[in-house]
């Protein structure tokens, strides 16, 4: 039995339990809300029971993922592993590993073991990396998708990326729309490239039952990926983009009705004043999914910058309804991050994310503001150092600017409003 | 005769040409958006007619001012104009002088003479430190503060922050509210701590007709100061904040009547979900004045990453109608910031103006864009990082990873998305 089937049951499952701790939702609540498909727990049964599981999805915390993984150029496991240190001890609630390096599966079975979060992957790259040898991306086979998709499952994966939307339908919309920046999903173009050298359909699209019977298997949750995703302001809400959508609204059904978990995955590029308007026509065209975004980012031009940018659409979007944010880190377009990209990068998401908690009325999401705000108003600077996002970060700040008064800081020091206004008894 | 006289005279000054330049509309709009009271031209006649000019409100680019200046802990005159030029360097529209170090005048001066672009005061820090050895703050007096304002104005200042809307009835407002954070706006809480101490109203009220003249006579911005700004997310929209708005908007008018140009200052700590409507309502309020906002800030929770917060706060206030964002730096809340900080600080600033002005439909806004994702496209970085926002921290960034091939990033690699779809010709 799946999450679906015993949330269709009315049993609320151990793992719902657990991911229910600190939510604003008890477990009988998100229970019925994976029955609906509006919630999601990734728990692949082959991971150890004692980790860290997060529901995602309607009137939950907003979520935040970070990209890790080895690359061509970037083949260093131990450095990985760093990253992913990293990503969990800012807050990450998942990491993704898209490890594109001759050690795929090296680097995937140590982020398996030793991740304390939700791990999740996107299995065409691996796929492409099986098929290096034999003709790269065009030497992939159906049956190598397919088996990388059960490989990543077997392995303990607990949700997984598939590109089933881009279909030859959709690819021709997409040549129509004569993009500025094409395809800017890996997954897209990997599919978009074999399916028109090969003629043939995208194989996650054309056998998703399938599909739908490894995720099954393996309760692995089915993040509908939107190779189409627009890569530039641009190319943002294009038909191309709706007409994938669209697919994936329709295979996440198919999916749900099969006792399978569905995430819809969400842009990209988008400029601020469609943000919400992406978000609500995903809600709305997948019976409220949960939405899983990347950035969205609202600007092209600040690579470097990149983790802001992404986090006024992350925060726009979340505020609209997306449930789980992709980070996006200040290397993005330029490089393969390090590690300090990475800690930039959930930090972002994260203040992101608990803003539009705020925003969404999530019960006690502002105490923890109200919180610092009572120690800021007291002046007490080493207790509110603790109390913030990234303590480290604040204290290591304080620490380089020590004031002459203890209860002040080097911007105000006696001109402090608030000391000002002790003095006055107001 | 002021720019407000002049545009009612229906005559374009070279001011307004000036500052038209590069702006989506004319010079002769612009001069009609300055007789409504809907845009200024922040130009002291005092200083040098050769630097740059911005014009500030409807339908025109939203601008970033940097803060900078000395204080008691760090009173260093170069290491200000070091921030003056960081924050030239990064883009800043204006920059304004918030020193309250004992050198006062003396940085007041260089920072004049030596920034090119609009600069502005606050006169109550002025006062305060100018009272320093006569009791502080409860030493200075009425007569001093306005002194102070002529002084600011004398000294070629472009604009000047004026706490006139800290009436007692105000604080009495505010005295019942029981904030979290009380007052954080320091000319706030100067004032109210000098009005409750000798029991007299605001002098900036009280006299406004002759802080209306000094304006007059240098044509100098009044910048309606909100000293109840909010400095917390629970004490946002509050009946205080609210009372303090409605008096900055009965003072605005009297101004603009008198032909003296003004703008708004706003908040501050704002939740996500009421940030349009602070801008809203202050716009409705004032018939539209020029709207100038800290941040605002969207969590308090992540001092040490509050030029992020204060991003997120900014896109979305400059979408619904802010004009002017005065940027957030990393050190807020810990300490007086750095060169490295005003840097981060106004490259933030720009980010969330520029994701608005695409958001608010501003002529040729997303054509930066559409540039810099062609060269991405492309795959020709060296251009793309000069095309950035910070070209600086593009080519560093990619130089720390040197691909192995030209044409890609060390993230993809031959997986490049780019690549695969140039392969398939698509």
């Amino acid at each position: 039995m799946t999450q679906i089937d015993e949330a269709r049951a009315g049993r609320v499952t151990d793992e719902v339990r657990r991911a229910a701790k600190g939510e604003p939702l008890g477990a009988e609540d998100i229970s019925g809300l994976i029955a609906a498909g509006q919630a999601v727990v990734c728990a692949n049964r082959r991971r150890p029971a004692a980790r860290g599981l997060s529901a995602i999805g309607r009137g939950l915390k907003v979520k935040v993922n970070a990209n890790i993984g080895t690359s061509l150029d970037s083949p260093d496991v131990a450095g990985e592993l760093a990253k992913l240190r990293a990503a969990v001890e800012a807050g990450a609630d998942a990491v993704m590993d898209l490890s594109t390096g001759p050690d795929l599966q090296e680097v995937r079975r140590r982020i398996l073991e030793e991740s304390p979060v939700t791990v999740g992957t996107v299995p065409i790259y691996t796929a492409a990396v099986g098929a290096a040898r034999s003709g790269g991306i065009r030497g992939m086979t159906a049956d190598g998708m397919l088996a990388a998709l059960r490989a990543d499952a077997e392995a303990g994966v607990d949700f997984a990326t598939v590109h089933a939307g881009v279909t030859m339908q959709v690819v021709e919309v997409y040549r129509s729309c004569r993009r500025i920046c094409g395809i800017v999903s890996r997954g897209g173009a990997f599919l978009a490239h074999w399916m028109l050298f090969h003629k043939r359909e995208n194989p996650f699209y054309e056998r998703f039952d399938e599909v739908i019977s490894i995720a099954r298997e393996h309760d692995l949750v089915l993040s509908l990926g939107d190779g189409l995703r627009p890569g530039a302001i641009a190319d943002s809400f294009d038909r191309a983009q709706v007409a994938e959508l669209s697919v994936l609204a329709e295979l996440a059904r198919r999916a749900q009705d099969a006792g399978v978990q569905v995430m819809i995955e969400g842009p990209g590029h988008v400029p601020l004043h469609e943000v919400a308007a992406q978000v609500r026509l995903a809600k709305s065209m997948t019976r409220g999914a949960p939405f899983y975004v990347l950035g969205p980012l609202v600007t092209d031009v600040a690579p470097g910058y990149d983790h802001i940018v992404g986090a006024i659409g992350g925060a726009v979007a979340a505020q609209a309804g997306a449930d789980f944010l992709c980070y996006v880190t200040p290397a993005e377009h330029l490089r393969l991050p390090g590690v300090e990209d990475v800690r930039a990068g959930v930090i972002a998401s994260r203040i992101a994310g608990h803003a539009a908690d705020i925003a969404r009325g999530i019960p006690g999401a502002a105490d923890w503001d109200r919180e610092v705000s009572i120690l800021r108003r007291a002046r007490k600077w080493g207790e509110l150092c603790e109390k913030v996002m990234d303590p480290r970060a604040a204290r290591e700040s304080r620490a380089s600017a020590v004031p002459s008064r203890e209860d002040t800081c080097t911007m105000c020091g006696e001109y402090c409003a608030f000391r000002v206004l002790d003095e006055a008894g107001v």
